[in-house]
């Protein structure tokens, strides 16, 4: 017989920042308001904000507030705060995950939802693989997200869309930008994604009949080679004189070293720090071309950019939070629910539920059907699986000139 | 008597690009061609398309098709290109002029727009200058635009009020963005200002009853200190850990150099090529405080997002090119079209019309009133400024996913 500790819930968000991983929680949310008599508790930065107790009462601040729960949907980054923590293992650290079940049980939880990343699935194998030793009936379900479009067993994931959206707009807007002088010119355009190329791939939704983006599209996918970027800018210039290129922060040489020049430094989780990829070819092409250079990076607000959301990605994002909430009241655990797509055009998905073991630490990468033959751009077949995921406007409210965002109070 | 070319007109796009400069250029089109029986042509890349007599016949393009022009107002940057030009004075290049003055003659020319900034303008005054002295009888008229807002004798400059929405909603993201983490940090968002800080000063706009924005704003108009800098940082840091700092990236030391690292670099005109500036906060940062510490350089889409303009800039950008038309028509030449404001709430202009030699080669900077006593903030006086500048969304039409842009046939 399993310990119940009750019949609250708690959610949390964790790892990076995008603009959707809102909707999902105000999904989790909408959802469990629906029940009577169980409190949904929020942990205040992801699991740190269990470990030390700092919890908001999500009935109290949202109940009958559905203005409000539609302002969280449209805004971005984590309105619980987040954390980058990777839990150790139980055995290495024991009293961690006693202190953290003492805090399940002190709030009667029966379920636990926690929106995030890679790491944050492995937070999620991790507590449910030591509930499920020592007995204790807890429902432990992972909400994917991240812009990095790079987990496994899902088709997209949440935040992607909106993240690729603005991609694709601002490089569009980049070329109108570089297009206005006659020179021989080269931008090039440093986008996220430092092993999987997703959303530097996106840059390719930038050129449609009425809009034009990117000339070239490097993805780390592919090792990078100047001899080679040389010869395609060359290729370019005889289309037009303002070469655009877009590259993943991460591309790298063919001996796997970065072509970002702060390699050498690395962050909490041993990744090694990038930045500076786009400036990097400022010194070859002067070398090589004389000509005039731009490197533009396109910084966090391609994961954060409230005021240009896909409304494919913020509704599949609710409500994958809400089928998250129906997964584990139906008695579903150690899972991380999923988007499954039925069809490209007209884009028809559905959610099922894949065990957290089988997604934790691995990283989907562009596949090699996506990438041309001159590694050089996206195919008609990436295209296809990219383009649904940025329909749709969302229309957040405006306030003083600008997007609302909803603040929690503090604690 | 005065020499008479024609009745037709020519429009030309100068100087950096803008989200607005096409519907100022619009304005004028939609204005001229309620005329019949004349053409208006457009320069390909400013002045150039005129020494090289590169030119659109914009009546063939636009007449009767209204959706087109209604795309060419949403869409960013110069649709005709544009040139970085300033013209010799006529006495130092008599043939320069001769050939310009010869294009005007075989085209018909009798009415002159440019749409610009500060050097625009100073091609304006020259060229009516020298018709003037040649009784040579052509209406010249500068349309302002610049994201800069620094010209003279008007209001706001087109251009500025979308360019300062963007800046207001990503400094908000930003700081949804930088607030998910707990530890203690320091991010320096650079924003686009050689000399006078009005698009940094908009940063202010992000604070709101709904929103959260930077917490200091250097502007170039105040010399810059490191010292006071980090005492400002210590006091933000009492309000909260995140500490969001809006800089321009042309703030200088009290000696007058600028804090940006490339400083010793200048561009075709003789000004300093500025980049780098929030970079160059890192290292002193780091040694001070030893904190977690974030560059973000406000890139070229600032004054490019044709995804999020104001509709009060659109707007205004639209009708002070059809005045410019309607001006010129009444006879006016040597000006430059101006807004004129009559009251901040509600807010009301009116456009008049200055002598083009009052304006050229002046810059308005922000003035005291509008920056705090302790220099490191923007005063409400700013803000009822700089409001009602940003108000009203546009809705761009939006195709695959992205707005739509109009691009003109190559020629």
């Amino acid at each position: 017989m399993k310990k119940t500790y009750g019949q609250n819930a708690i959610v949390g968000q964790s790892g990076g920042p995008t603009a959707a991983i809102n909707a999902s929680l105000a999904g989790v949310i909408s959802a469990w308001l629906e029940r009577k008599n169980s409190i949904l508790y929020g942990m205040a930065n992801g699991i740190t904000g269990i470990i030390n107790e700092k919890l908001y009462n999500l009935n109290k601040i949202f109940l009958g507030k559905n203005d409000d729960l539609n302002c969280l949907k449209f805004t971005p980054a984590a309105a619980l705060g987040s954390c980058r923590i990777k839990l150790k293992d139980f055995n290495k650290d024991p009293v961690l995950y006693e202190n953290i079940f003492s805090v399940f049980e002190k709030y009667s939880i029966g379920y636990f939802f926690y929106i995030g990343g890679n790491d944050s699935m492995d937070t999620v194998a991790k507590l449910s693989h030591y509930a499920d030793i020592n007995n204790i009936d807890i429902k432990f379900v992972g909400i994917p997200k991240t812009v990095d479009n790079d987990l496994c067993c899902t088709d997209s994931t949440p935040g992607f869309g909106s993240a690729a959206k603005y991609i694709a707009a601002v490089c569009a807007e980049i070329r109108r930008d570089t297009a206005v002088y006659t020179q021989k010119s080269v931008t090039v355009i440093e986008i996220m994604g430092r092993d999987a190329g997703w959303l530097t791939a996106s840059s390719v939704l930038a050129n449609t009949d009425f809009s034009e983006g990117p000339d070239l599209i490097y993805l780390p996918e592919v090792p990078f080679s100047f001899d080679k970027c040389f010869s395609d800018i060359e290729n370019a210039w005889k289309k037009h004189n303002d070469v655009l290129i877009a590259i993943s922060e991460g591309i790298k040489y063919s001996d796997g070293s970065y072509v970002s020049a702060d390699s050498t430094k690395t962050d909490n989780f041993g990744h090694a720090m990038l930045c500076g990829a786009a400036n990097s070819f400022k010194e070859p092409i002067k070398e090589r071309f004389g000509c005039k250079f731009r490197a533009i990076e396109i910084n966090t607000v391609q994961r954060s950019a409230g005021h240009l959301l896909s409304l494919t990605d913020i509704n599949t994002s609710f409500n994958i939070g809400s089928f998250g909430v129906s997964e584990a009241l139906s008695g579903k655990t150690a899972i991380m629910v999923a988007i499954t797509r039925i069809s490209d055009d007209p884009y028809t998905i559905k959610f099922e539920s894949f065990d957290i073991n089988s997604i934790a630490n691995n990283v989907k990468c562009v596949p090699k059907e996506f990438i041309s033959q001159d590694e050089n751009y996206i195919t008609d077949a990436g295209i296809k699986y990219l383009r649904p995921l940025i329909m749709g406007q969302c229309d957040p409210i405006y306030l003083d000139g600008i997007p609302m965002h909803f603040i929690l109070p503090k604690i």
